[in-house]
């Protein structure tokens, strides 16, 4: 707690490419969503061997969640049939960070590009973060979830 | 593209409290390190209903990653048994970004704290996201890696 912190600021590492023009309220089927995640050409060379993984997982910058917005509290895709939740137990964008973070299938590399299915971010949107998904590390085969959550399996 | 950016900097909603005192290279049993995660007292109300999931995910910043270490490539876990790999292809927190990703398990919520098992995190680090863990969503069932990686199924 005593260590001097430098400031937390992120650099873009790529940009995502996608159907998905504006953000929208409603549940997409992510299944149907063929996006590119191009990374810049001077980490290319980074991407090497994830081409070996069916999977990884995508950090990006919410670039259009409001500020305005953020609240700590909220219904869970506007669903008011669902009590409020705080916003660090839904997916919200408008969140003190606008970190999204998806799963996606990697369908493709080629050079510098992804092409990968299931993206759940708008064309534009900053990519901060690219990781290997790794089964065991990144899943939980036992999770439970409360009711409201509307589960994709 | 043409999108003015806004700086991507982030603000620690809390921090890590570990047993893991400094960073090493071994692979952890993580299922053996239990941790706190203290939230910011100010956002205590937007864990409000995290307690109905038996896993979150937490995303943090790798405050003790080098720079220097930066590389574009390099052995996992500094394995040199296996071929160099893109560091977007490993978990190194030497990454452009040093935000951490860790899916655990949550034991308890108390107002502003969280006891979790399994966190890959060392004491001291900032936390920067909270997200409940939503099977199908932030799992794929089929997912396949290198003969390199290590599951922990």
């Amino acid at each position: 707690m005593s260590e001097v912190i430098t400031p937390m600021t992120l650099i873009p590492i790529g940009v995502v490419k996608s159907p998905i023009k504006e953000p929208t309220p409603e549940r997409l089927n992510l299944k149907e969503i063929f996006s590119e995640i191009i990374i810049n050409e001077n980490l290319t060379e980074a991407l090497d061997g994830i081409e070996g993984f069916s999977h990884i997982i995508v950090l990006y910058w919410m670039h259009r969640a409001t500020p305005a917005k953020q609240r700590l509290k909220g219904h869970p895709m506007g669903r008011t049939d669902v009590p409020e939740q705080g916003i660090f137990a839904v997916r919200t964008p408008h969140r003190p960070n606008p970190i999204g973070k998806s799963t996606v299938r990697l369908l493709e590399r080629r050079s510098n590009i992804l092409k990968v299915q299931g993206l759940d971010a708008i064309d534009g949107t900053p990519v901060i973060d690219i990781k290997p998904y790794i089964p065991g590390y990144d899943s939980a085969r036992d999770a439970t979830t409360p009711d409201w959550v509307v589960r994709d399996e």
